[in-house]
Parts: C-alpha cells; sequence; structure tokens
C-alpha cells in the first residue's frame, strides 16, 4: 500500500494520475535488478526524458548538489551547457563506470549518431554495499543498456527494484519511490514527477509524526552510530523552465528531503538532477550557425508553485520508496527490515 | 511562552542554557527597535562573533544562499578568503546602505583600525515594507552602530524586536527568533546556535503539524496568494570549524527552515551565515609574512552531529520568532496577526 | 593618445567605431569625478545598460567573481534572477554605502516606480586608498546619482576620471579604460563592449610585451613588494544572450585581464559583470501571472566568437586606461607616475 | 628542444630542476601509448600525489572549472570534502568509463583497502577524435593500471605520449608538457608544477608573439573555422595549501592558459585539478572520531607568489607540449602538423 492509498498525504497539491514521475508525458523508467546468490543486491535504474533520440534533442536541465560525497558523473557539463543528451542512469557507487560505459555505447548505436564522438553520460550512485557485494562489480554496460531499453511511461515499481534493490534508508530498508504533482490549471496545470534511491539516514518523520524516536531509531542514539548514506533525486516536469530555474527547482527537492527527517550527513551523496520535457525548449544537436534559439518559457515570477511541488513530491517519493521495499537478507547475512508500516499507518492517522 | 517551556520539542539533541545564539561563549546579541507614529515599524539586529576587535581577529566563516532574491552584502569576500570581519548586522531591504555604512564606520573608529581602509561589511535584510514605510529608509549608521554597541551575552529579546520589528511569516506576525543545540560530551560537546529572521511563507508546520492547513493560511490557497519573503539566518558555532566545513553547515540551516514549512520561494532572499568563534581559528589581521596558521579543526567525519544541531535549532528558532511576536498594526493601517498559540499547542499536543 | 591610434592591435577582431562600451547601442556611462585639496582623489562611474527605466525593463545579466577581495554588492540576486534591475556603479572601497544609498534613492524617485520597495543595486569598488583619503569616505549619495544622470552615450572619458581617478596599476597610475569588439556579419554582427576600473598588479605585458620586467617593476621583484589591488570589468553586448551564457562572457574577461599581465593576487577584488542590452530580452517589472517570456536567444554553439571579443576588448581596455592616465600627486604627498608610453610604444612597434 | 633551453623565458619566477611537475617532490606521473594500425593514436597519463595509499593518505584538493564542455568525473566529491584519494587519470573523451573503472580496481587492490567500498575516481579527457578512433573506446582499464603502475619521478615525457597522444592544440599537433616553479626561500621556497593534456583552439601566442596571426591559423579566420577543444590542467605544489587555496591556485591555470592565446571555447573542456602533496595536511582514511586535525597551513596573505607560479608554469607547460609534439597521421588520414619550432625561435629571438 502506498501511503497515499492509507490517505496520508504530504502537503496540499493533488498528485498526478499515477502519483509517479511517469505522469510527467514522454518520461520512461527503466529498471534493472540484479539479485543472485547470497551476496548480489544491486541493479540499475534508468530514466529518459522523452522516448526520442535524447542526444540529438537534448533537454534542459541542471544538477544541484545537496552535499557532494557521491560520484554523480556528468555534472560539469550539465551546469555549464544547461542540458542533459543522454538517460539518466541510477546504480551502485562502483558501477558508475559500467553505467557510463553502458550510456556511450547507447548512445554511440542509435541511430542518427553515427558520427558523435562525445557523450555526457549521467550517472548517479548510492552506496549499497551493506547488502550488495558492492567491490564485485556486478553491474555490466549491458546491464545498464538493458534497464535503458526496458524503459516505459505508465506506474513505476517501487522498494527493492532497480537501484534501489539494495538500498537501506534510516535504518530500514529503502529503494526507490517515485510521487508527482499537477498544479491547478489557474498555476499552469504542470507536472512535476520526482523519482529517488533512497539510501539515507537521519530522524524520520513521516508525515509530521516522529517516526524515528518512536521506532528508537536515531542519529547517534548511542552517540556511537553513523547515520551516513545517499539519496539520488531526479526531478521531471513539462513546464517549459530553463535551466537556471531548473537548477532553483533542483534545490528544493533537499528541502522535501529534510521533512523526511534527512539531515545530509558527511557521509551522503545527495543530488537532484532536474529537467525539462517541454518540446518546445529541446536543443538540438546540430543547427545552423548564427540561428537563434525561440522559445517561451516560465518567468521566475511564475516558479514558487513549482517549487512548492518539488518540496511535496519529494517527500512523498521518500516516504513511498519505504512504503514500497521488503525486507531483505544480502551480503554476509546482513538483514535489513522493512518499516513497520501499520504502526506508522496508526501512528498517523491518530495524529 | 517559548514552544520548548510547553515542551514542544524539535529534534532529539538537548539545548544549550538559553536556547539562544549566546549559547555560543562569547557571542553577542544587540537589537535596534524602531517604532515610530503610524508607519515606521523596523530596526536592527546586530550579531557579534566575539566581543573584541573583530576586524583584527577575524572569524571562519561561509555563506549559504539557500534562494537569492536579497541583497546581503559582502559574500563574495566571505566565500573568497573564507572568514568575516565585523559584526553581522540584519535590518530593512532598503537599510542596507545604512548597515555598511554604520558597519564601515564603526570599525573604522575602533582603537587598533587607525590604518585600516578596507572593511567588508555583512548586512542582511529582510523586506518589513508590509508594516513599515520602507521607502522610507529610516534606518541610520548611527542607529546600526547603536545595535552593534547594545550587543550583549545572555537572553535574546525574540519576536517584535530589531530586525524583526515588522516582518511578517507565514501570515503571521514574524521576527527574531534564536535556539541552540548543545551536543554530548562524547560527539565533542560543542555548542551550536541559530539567529533568524523571519519574514516568509510557505506552508507552516510546527513539530509535525500542518498548523498551515489546519488555519486555511497555506499558498496559493485560492491560487492567488503570492508567497514571497525571506529568512537571513545566522549560525554560530565553538566548535572549531573551517570555512568549507561551516559552508555545508550553513547548508543545512535551510533543512531546518523545510521542516518549519519554508518553500523558498521565488522572492526570497534566504540566506545563511556561519561562523566559528573558536579561539584557535582567529585570523589576525596582520601577521609576519609567510608564517604558517597552526591550527586543530574538525575532520569532515566528525560533522554531521553538528549538521544535525543546525537543522534542530533553525527549525526552532524559526517557530520561537512566531511565539514570540505579537499582533502589530503598522503602515497604511495594515495589520498582522500573532500566530494562534494557544490552539497551535493543544493541536501539538495531541498529536 | 591610444594604443590602436598608434597602431598597436590587441587580438584579431575588429573594434566598434568608438572602441568603447558605447558602441553597444542604448549603453550609457557617466562619470563625477572628486579632486579636492591634496587628500581627495577619488570619484564614481555609472553604467547604464539602457536609457529607459532599467528597473521596470531589467537587463538580463550575470557576475563572474575572479578573486572575491572585494565589496561589490548585490551579486546574490543577479545570480540567482539573472537579471540587473539598476545601473551598475563604480566607486571605491569604503563608499559602497554611498553607491548603494545613491542607486536606491535613485531607483525609488524614477516615475513609474512609486510602489517598488526593493532594489537590487550593484555597486563595485577598487581601493584608491593610496592616493586619496578613502577613510574620509568623501563620496556622497547625491553625487552617486549625479554620475548616474550624466550618463550619456558616445566616447568616454578614460584615466584619471570617476571611479578610476584614484587608482594604480602594474606601478603606474591606473583609471578607467574602455574598448570594444564587432563581429563580422557572418558571426552575426554583435558588439561587445568593456569597461574597466584598473587598480590591480602583477606582470605588465603591453601587446605581448613583457614591459614590466623591461621597465623593473614587476610583483616580488625583492620579494617584498606586494602586488595588490583589484579590477571591477563590466561586459556590455547587443548579442541576445541569456543569463547562464553572460556568466562564461564574464568569465573570459579574466583572461583578457591575465593577458596584460595581471595576476589576480590575494587581495583583489577582481569582479565581471556582464549584461545584454537586447530589446527582445528585456525582463518587464510586472506580467500578468503564467504569460510565458517568449524569447530568441543565442546557442551555445554561437558564443565562442563573443567569448574572444570578451578578451580582446578586455586586455584593450586594461592597457586604454594606463595610456589615457597622467601622473597624480595625492593623499599624504603620494605620486604615482604616468606609464611611460613614448618608450612602451617603442619597444611595441620593435617587436 | 624545450623552449626554454633555446633561453625563451615565461615569466619571472624560476623553474625547478627538471621544469616538471615532478620537481614537487613525490609526485609521479606515468604514460601509457596507445599507437595501433592506422586509426588508434591515443593514451592515458596517471598523475599520483605521492607514492603511498592515497585512499589511506588523502591529499588536500580542488577541482576549478575553466569551461565545463567536458566529462571530468569526481568533481563534486572533491569539491566536498576538499580532498583526492586516488592517481589522477588524463584519457579521451570516451574512455572515461574504463579510466574511472581502471581507478576503481587498483583502489580495492591495494594493500590495506580490503574493507573500502566506496572510491572517487578524478579522471579527465580530452577528445582526440581527429586523429583516434575515438568510438572504438580503445582504452581498457587495464591499461589504465598499467599507466598509474608506471608512474615515476624524474623527468617526464611530452609530447605525443600518453593522454596527449592523439591531441590538436591552435591548430597544430598538440599533446602532454609540463613545467614548474620553484619560489625563492624569501617567498617559503616551495615548488609548483603543472602538467597539461593540450587539445584546444585560439589564438596562439608564444612569449608574447602572436604566432597564431603570423602563421595565419587563428580562430574564424575565414568566419567558419571552429576552435573548439579541451585543456586538462592538473597543479601540484608541496606548499602546505588547504582546499580553499588550492581552489584559488586552479583558478589562476586558465589565466596561464589565456597567455597563450587560449580562449575556452564553448566546446571545451578546461578543467584544473589542484592539490597539495605536503605531508601535514595528508588526511588519512581513518581517525578516531572526535580527533582534531591539527595542521599548519599557508594564510590567505601569502598565496600571491603561489598564484603567479601557476600562471607561470602553465603558460610554459602548454608551449613545452607544442614543442615537444610532432607530426602525426591518424585516423581517416588525417594529419597534424608540429608547429614550426624553428621560425617559432625565430620570431621569438627577434622580438
Amino acid at each position: 500500500t502506498r501511503p497515499r492509498e492509507a490517505a496520508v498525504h504530504f502537503g496540499i497539491l493533488p498528485t498526478g494520475s499515477l502519483n509517479a514521475i511517469t505522469d510527467v508525458p514522454g518520461v520512461k523508467v527503466g529498471h534493472f535488478t540484479k539479485i543472485q546468490g547470497e551476496n548480489i543486491r544491486t541493479g540499475v535504474t534508468a530514466i529518459l526524458p522523452h522516448g526520442g533520440n535524447i542526444f540529438q534533442q537534448k533537454v534542459p536541465a541542471a544538477v544541484y548538489v545537496g552535499n557532494g560525497f557521491g560520484k554523480l558523473a556528468g555534472t560539469t557539463q550539465v551546469m555549464e551547457l544547461g542540458n542533459i543528451e543522454t538517460p539518466i542512469i541510477l546504480t551502485n557507487t562502483l558501477s558508475v563506470a559500467a553505467g557510463i560505459e553502458g550510456v556511450v555505447k547507447y548512445s554511440l548505436s542509435q541511430a542518427g549518431n553515427e558520427n558523435v564522438q562525445s557523450v555526457n553520460a549521467v550517472v548517479g550512485e548510492t552506496n549499497d554495499g551493506y547488502l550488495n557485494d558492492i567491490r564485485g562489480m556486478h553491474i555490466s554496460s549491458d546491464e545498464v543498456i538493458k534497464a535503458i531499453q526496458s524503459a516505459a511511461s505508465g506506474a513505476i515499481a517501487e522498494g527493492n527494484v532497480g537501484a534501489g534493490t539494495g538500498t537501506v534508508c534510516f535504518g530500514w530498508k529503502g529503494g526507490i519511490g517515485t510521487s508527482s504533482r499537477k498544479l491547478p490549471e489557474s498555476l499552469g496545470g504542470y507536472t512535476v514527477g520526482v523519482i529517488v534511491q533512497t539510501n539515507f539516514g537521519g530522524n524520520l518523520q513521516i508525515a509530521g509524526v516522529p517516526v524515528g524516536e518512536k521506532l528508537g531509531k536515531y542519529p547517534f542514539k548511542d552517540a556511537l552510530e553513523k547515520s551516513d548514506g545517499s539519496c539520488m533525486i531526479v526531478v521531471a516536469t513539462d513546464a517549459p523552465v530553463l535551466d537556471r530555474n531548473l537548477e532553483r527547482m533542483a534545490k528544493r527537492a533537499m528541502m522535501g528531503l529534510a521533512k523526511t527527517g534527512g539531515i545530509a550527513s558527511n557521509g551522503s551523496g545527495d543530488y537532484v538532477i532536474a529537467f525539462s520535457t517541454a518540446e518546445g525548449l529541446r536543443i538540438p544537436y546540430s543547427m545552423p550557425s548564427g540561428k537563434l534559439e525561440e522559445a517561451a518559457y516560465l518567468r521566475n515570477d511564475d516558479m514558487t508553485p513549482l517549487f512548492m511541488a518539488v518540496i511535496e513530491a519529494t517527500e512523498e517519493a521518500i516516504i513511498n520508496s519505504l512504503f514500497a521495499a521488503e525486507s531483505m537478507k544480502g551480503k554476509d547475512q546482513h538483514q535489513v527490515e522493512k518499516l513497520p508500516v501499520g504502526q506508522v499507518l496508526e501512528w498517523v492517522k491518530n495524529k
């Protein structure tokens, strides 16, 4: 059960019909999940801004670094040029090379890219090394391509799938989560979608309830436990937003994470990648020199509802990942329990 | 009544003895409040990192820009050099010039600064123009110096004082608020103190209770209301933290703001200034050329408890500002009500 | 004589007709020069992106910090919103407050701004304290307004005028300098203009000739002399460039400075402010909510000629300031000599 | 012949004994050059900050992005934590994945790293696709490890070796170049070393002589030619400099590049990585929690000579790469000529 099906709300804006990043038209998501033997618990999640050739039709994009203890590839080019030209890949920390290799091979082999000699792969990660034999580097570039090729519209599997297969969040089993918001027509009617790979710690709060404290799991409880870990966040919108304002949207995702009790600990790699799917803002790879880009885009003054949508959808996506994840046993017999969802729902409803 | 006196808690770490930024030894705060006639409702708040000559004994510092629709002066030098060399001034948007002039005159006139020709004044602001005749520019540089000279250790007045005199927050009367955290000895025993000037909007949440929604005050309720406004946040610590890690601490303050329901709207000037008072990290103005700085400072790995302290203290300082502020009538008969504290406390206790 | 009149060239692109920032249509520049008694040698330079109400018709803009030991006001808002809404003021370090006050008063008093309550003044400075009694803070807000009001199109006075009145550069008298480049029509035909306030040190190189070494004035010659000081650089273009690419243009100005031998020493406040005057990119203060901005702007791929133009024009503007400045005696009988232009020209021509 | 052997000087500071990055004690450099058949012209260059286990003994470091059209991996963690924990790898654009994989495998396999689960590989690149079949992705992770394992102290091969095998610079054959500066004892006696992988365009200037113009090779000569390409720059110093000031040093390398006529075109990936080898600033992977770092480091005020050293050594390293590179024929019979060194030397000497 997703929290919203149990009447738990996060904020005031309505969700899209799927309450998923795929409510943003054109966005596709694919998971490759790798659970093998006792020690392999990992995977790949691919997010495609649109179904066409992304390299030929780049999308405006931005990256915000919440806390940079992570290996996200591709950041400086996104920041410099304001666009993304490949699928976005999420995987485990030591498989970023496989992620890049997969994205590069995929891009080079697409029809129309026969002469391409430079590809900026955007590959994020969190560390699933507690449940997964991460040092084994078990993801191959072919598996990354599989995740890309399996990407589809529609509902998205959450929890222990794809890049969330082996992650841990607030001491409970984490994973993939997603959510969306649809602005009222009076505010533009735009959709904002978020997908997260949750692998971080902090003082868990769900819909305002201090769940971490109630369950006795919170940072430095014994002045000993660490609370490290990371969260990768991808934000999509069909609103026509250029790169500078996409960066501002990305920044707000960390505020949604904060509402779940995340603290962006020293060891966390918390990154937000935001892009716009607005067709009028596509950036073609080839254009006649000197031809101006003609575009219609949102002004600063109209960004606030989108900021709020990002905050709300990020909070809900993170909690969704916790609700969907199941208990898992993995490497070295490590066991991580599922959040006690029934107990949490009781608290939330009685507050 | 402060929330904590009513047994409302924010997070898990204990506060310092005053639950104020002045729990950080050496930090001094001074208010100059200007309420005159029907239209003047403004003021100045000065925060002094220590009681000595700050220009001669600079402190490590950093600035984080949560949202930069604001006029904070002095940022680039703080970022470049990693230190602050003056009192920090908070005031209204159109009085930043008076703030700088006051700080410069104060610094030039201090004993020992007779040959100083360059002063980097750090002056922040929020816009109190709803209650205050801000276009009148009613703050003078002398009044800024008064705020500096009145700075003292000990308990701090909150609410409608100093730079918070005319501010509005979440649709209620905002103002100055402060809070602190004291880490357990096992985590270093350091103190983190926060002071805020609250003048922003969003979807108010207090200790997890969706107060904004319950009271029917939240952004875009009628798809019309704007939710703009700003928050200035100053973070002090006696932990020996260098500038890079101070910036990371500053970044976490926005996560505390997020927990109160702030959304960092387009029009907000949300800034965080963080400094360390650790005596071993003072940066003398004059030193023999070539002499190395010798210092002992916290490593990255030990920063997480301080991050959590910043988040908690910022959340509480903001809510403290709302609890302390009183209803006010000002410019053009504008009236802003005090938060209905009794109602809120009931909700919080029954959750 | 300007170097170009003596057949000295900087780079390969042609200049505009005035070889000045005012070659960019609409840009106006005003100087207020204050030379009084033996000790006052300072002033103000105002740069207006266009002749209308800038607050109501903001221009896309960016700031790049070459080295941030300076007090440039207004940076964070320019970076956040991507625009400038006031005249740009240059003055001395301790008169930034007067600069802000002047800009705010000017803006508040303009017809159409009667309800404006927030103004982001952009005020830069360098330190003229060697020749000028800077501690006297001899610039008033009225004098700042005078500089704004005197702004005009056409040729610009260089050397010991306005904000360059008392500055020192490479050990010689510095001041105001300006230059421009006009791209060939095949590259868009755009104009780039630069104006500088030169007050920095380094190892002077003019058109490739190591003038500093030949004249025996260079940093650490005696392993003693410092080489501090600052350079304020303003870049204007009529090319339709949005804020992200304006920031990239701004960044290239420091490369032009590098070609003169500047080293961006620790104590320098080297900042570049860039804006576009393209009428199609104006950002109106008031627009109906939700209405998209419709614009045509240059793509990343077409930026390189503009980058080259910035580099060339910045190098030439700096050298122009040195050629135009005259020897000056000021505070405490300090004397700074004019660059020996005849000697330099001989070297340059014989190379 | 290196230019300096022909009495060409760049700036005023003396070089180290090798005039190479390896003048910084402890720094090692290794090349793997891959020239196969008619189409493979590529390689790997590895720079090791010290000869020990870098993961266990990290070094303070910073990254500066001159222009971010590039794929440099590892940037955000270096910026967040202020250190580097692996060898630095340079290779071609589409082999960054191989670079990361090589560094990760190398690091995981080092004695003492048996439990390491997270490695931040720093891998830079430029695009050698004109001479090299870059789409073939001919570099393997094993070849990256070979470059690391071959790293040595002492003189460094320049020109068509390692990551510079197939690069092109200013229209001539580029490659690897290196240079150093040794400050006089009165300024600390520190050494600064630079190594570059040159693959960029612009208006070539050598020791002040406008070589590009004289040879008729410069950007937009026919308003048609593009001038894209990249430069990777690595700066090492034994001066005890913390991360913030290392970033400032990194920034100055772009000023050295500017002096060679580089323009940081739109398509360039110009990055600078700077680190300090000072033993007192090593950052151990494991330390008792709460233990302060005790260090002695350079103050802001003493940085200027190091800034100048970076500028000079970068300029010279770039020119060294051009002098050392030889003409090469590669992919699709593409031919790139060697800079006409004799002619250049004549011009330089006669200036």
